[in-house]
C-alpha cells in the first residue's frame, strides 16, 4: 500500500519531441507554469510548488501520431515516442480537495501541443484525502448485510425497456423478479423522474412490492432507485427511498458530477450504486482521457459503494482484460486504514456463460453480477434465469466445468444452450 | 431559433455496418432498448418512448477505423462510413432535467460496438428547459455593468505562477495589474484553497487592493476568485467574496460537475467565470466525445456567465476555426425569450497580434480577451501590455491594420515586435 506524502499521477504520453522536455512543460503547466517569466517569480517559489518528474520510461516509438493537432520538431521525419511518466505535486499546492485534484492531475494538460497522446493511468493520494472524504459507507460488507447474500455474487438485473414503463408496469416486473429469486434490481440510467414514470410513484409502487416480498419470504431485494437529478431532487428522493424502507439509490456519475457526488456521499444513508454511463467518451481513445484505474478512485473516495465495470464478452467495445483490471481496481484498498472498497458491478450481455471466466480472472465473489436478457430471456422464464446464474457461480467457485455442473441442473443446461452465441 | 418539442441531438458517427441499422441500435440503447424482447414490452410503449432517427447523411467513407474495439461485418473488407445523424427523444422520457439529459444524449452510446467513432455535435432543447434552469444571471450586459467597460472587450489576465504565490504576493501582483489598467483578473485554475495560498486570506488581500483602487480611480477591476471546492466550501467562499465587494467567482466545470454547477448557478449573486480545464479529454479525439457547441449549452443553462474558448494561435492543439465556432456558439441565443448568452473568454498565448483576426472572425467585442505573457512580458511593462491590447482592439474595430495603428502608439508597436514569433 503506497501512501505518498506528495500527490502522484501516472500517465501514458506520446510526443514527437524529446520526452523529458515535453514532460517538463506538462509539469510546469500543471504547477508553477506559464511560458514566460513573470514578476515575483523566484527559484524558491518554484521549488516550493513545482510538480516533479518522478519517472519517465520510453516504451514504444511510432511513425504516426495518435491524435491530431500536436507539434513536431521543425526538421526531420518525426518519431512519436510513447512513455510512461509519473509526476508528483506538493500536497500543499491544493490540500485534500477532490475537485481541485481534478484540475491538477487532469486539467489543461491533455491539450498541450507537445503531446499527440496523453492518458492518465493511475493516481496515489496522501492520507489527508482519506480523512477529508467519507469513502463508501456500505461497500461489500454493508451490501451483503442489507441483502443477506454471502459467499457468492449478488445476482442482479436492470428493468428495461428503460422509458416505456410506468410505475405500475415497473412494479409488476419487480414482483416477477422478486419471485424469480433476484437479489438486486436497478433502474435503467435513462429512468429517473420523467413524466412517463415519475420517481415518487415508481418508488412507492416498487417498494410496496419489495416490502411485501420481504414480509412473506424474509428476503429483502435491494432495488437501486435512480435518484439522478438536481441536488434538492436527489435529497428529496433519497429521503423518500429511505422512508419507504429502500436499501439503495443509484446515481449517474457523469450526470451528477464530482461536487454533487461528494454531497450525496456525505448525506446518503443508503448504499450508492454508481452508474458510469458516458464512460466511453472519457476512455475509448486509447491515447486520451482516463484509465478506469485512476478514475474510480475519485468516486470511491467520494462515497460510491457500487461501481460499474462492464462485463466479460460484453456488447460494448471494451476488452475483457480491461474489464477485469477495472474490477480488481475497485477491490484494491486505497489506504491501509481506510480501504474504500467498492463492489464492482458486472453487466452488459452477461449470462451463465461468463461466470467461470469472471471468477477465474477476479478470484473473488465480491461483486454484483447483473444480467438483462440473461435472466428475462431464459427459455424457462426469469426464475430459471436467476437459478442458472446462481448455479453457474456455484460451478465456478467449486472449480467444476459448467457443462458438468449443468448435467442434473436444467436451468443452467438450458441457459448454456440459449446463450451459446 | 429552433425550439423543438422533442429533445434533439446531432452526432457524427462512424460505422462498418449499414449506418441506418447501426443508428437504430444507438436510438434503441438510448431509449427503449435492450437486445432481447422483455415481458411487458408492447408496440405502444415502444412508440411512446422510442428515440427517433430524424436524419442520417453519409458524408465520407474510409478504410481504417478511427477508434479500436468496434465490430465489422463478418465478410468482406470493411468500409467505415461516416455520417451526420440527428436523433430525437420524447420530452416526457426525462422531463426538463439537465443531469438526466446527459445520460440520454451522451450516456452509454459512445461504447457501442457498432461504432468506430461517435461524437456529439449539438443539442436542441424544448422550452421547458429554459423554464427549469436559471441561465446566466449576468452574461454580457451584467459583466459590462459591473466593470464599466463598453464597446470593446474586457482586457483580462491570469495570475501565475499558479501555486507559487501566497496571498500577499497575489495581492501585490493584483495592485500592479490594477495600476496597469486591467479590466479583469482571474485566479489560475490550480489556485483554489491550498495551504500555500488559503482562499480566505487571498480573497481578503486581493479585494483590499481592488477596493482601494476603485476608491481612488472609480474603476472596479473584476477579479474572478476560484471558489472550486466541495459545495459547502463554494457557498462559504461565494458569500465571502460578495461580502468583500468582489464582483465575480470562478469555478472549474469538470472539477465541480453538473449538479454542483446547477447549485452554484442557483445561489450565486455574482457572475460565474467558468473554466473548462480538462476539456482536452472530452474533445481531442476528433471522432469521440463532445463538440464544444453541444457542451457549452449545458453549462450556460446551468448559469455560467463566462465560458473559456481558448484563443487564435493558442499554445494548445486547437485549430482557430474551432475556437471561433466555440465563441460564436456562446454568443448564439438558446431560446427566443431566454438567450442565455455567455461571454466567451479568449486566452492562451494571446497578445496584441490576434485582436484583428479575432474581431474579423467573430464580428463582436462581447468577450474577455485574456493575456498572460502578452501583458506581463511586454518590454515596457504591464501598463504598456494592457495599453497594447486596447490599442490592438481599437485598430481591429476601426478596420485599421495593426502596423499602421502602431505608428504613433509605442505600446502597440513594441508589442508587435516582442510577440512577433
Amino acid at each position: 500500500m503506497t501512501e505518498p506524502t506528495r500527490i502522484e499521477a501516472d500517465y501514458l504520453i506520446e510526443t514527437a519531441f524529446d520526452p523529458r522536455q515535453a514532460v517538463e512543460v506538462m509539469a510546469g503547466e500543471q504547477s508553477s507554469g506559464t511560458f514566460v517569466p513573470v514578476p515575483g517569480e523566484t527559484p524558491e517559489l518554484k521549488e516550493r510548488s513545482a510538480a516533479r518528474i518522478e519517472s519517465l520510461e520510453v516504451v514504444e516509438e511510432l511513425r504516426e501520431p495518435s491524435l491530431p493537432g500536436a507539434g513536431r520538431p521543425k526538421t526531420g521525419e518525426p518519431v512519436y515516442k510513447r512513455a510512461r511518466v509519473t509526476l508528483s505535486w506538493p500536497f500543499a499546492n491544493l490540500g485534500a480537495s477532490l475537485p481541485n485534484l481534478m484540475a491538477t492531475v487532469a486539467g489543461n494538460l491533455f491539450e498541450l501541443k507537445q503531446f499527440s497522446g496523453l492518458r492518465i493511468l493511475d493516481i496515489r493520494l496522501p492520507h489527508a484525502f482519506a480523512e477529508a472524504y467519507p469513502g463508501p459507507k456500505f461497500g461489500v460488507a454493508g451490501t451483503r448485510r442489507l441483502t443477506g447474500v454471502e459467499g457468492r455474487p449478488l445476482i442482479g438485473t436492470i428493468i428495461k425497456p428503460s422509458v416505456g414503463f410506468g410505475p405500475e408496469e415497473t412494479a409488476s416486473l419487480t414482483k416477477l423478479l422478486c419471485e424469480a429469486g433476484i437479489d438486486f434490481i436497478k433502474d435503467d440510467e435513462l429512468q429517473a423522474d420523467g413524466p412517463h414514470c415519475p420517481f415518487e410513484e415508481r418508488a412507492r409502487a416498487v417498494m410496496r412490492v419489495i416490502n411485501d416480498h420481504a414480509e412473506h419470504t424474509g428476503k429483502k431485494v435491494m432495488y437501486a432507485l435512480n435518484i439522478t437529478g438536481d441536488l434538492d431532487e436527489m435529497r428529496r428522493r433519497h429521503d423518500l427511498v429511505r422512508g419507504l424502507g429502500g436499501t439503495s439509490i443509484m446515481a449517474s456519475l457523469n450526470s451528477v458530477g464530482l461536487v454533487g457526488m461528494i454531497e450525496l456521499g456525505r448525506f446518503s444513508e443508503l448504499p450508492i450504486h454508481a452508474h458510469r454511463n458516458g464512460w466511453g467518451y472519457l476512455s475509448r481513445a486509447p491515447l486520451l482521457g482516463w484509465s478506469y484505474v485512476a478514475w474510480q478512485k475519485i468516486w470511491r473516495l467520494a462515497g460510491a459503494d457500487h461501481m460499474h465495470v462492464n462485463g466479460l464478452g460484453n456488447k460494448f467495445c471494451e476488452e475483457d482484460e480491461s474489464v477485469i483490471a477495472s474490477a480488481r481496481a475497485c477491490l484494491t484498498p486505497m489506504f491501509a486504514d481506510k480501504p474504500c472498497i467498492a463492489m464492482p458491478v458486472f453487466s452488459s450481455g452477461q449470462s451463465a456463460k461468463q461466470a467461470p471466466g469472471t471468477f477465474a480472472a477476479l478470484g473473488s465473489t465480491d461483486l454484483i453480477y447483473a444480467a438483462g436478457g440473461g435472466i428475462m430471456a431464459h427459455p424457462d422464464g426469469p426464475a430459471a434465469g436467476v437459478a442458472s446464474l446462481r448455479e453457474a457461480w456455484e460451478a465456478a467457485t467449486s472449480g467444476v466445468p459448467l457443462a458438468d455442473y449443468a448435467k442434473d441442473r436444467p436451468a443452467l443446461a438450458k441457459a448454456l444452450g440459449a446463450y451459446a452465441g
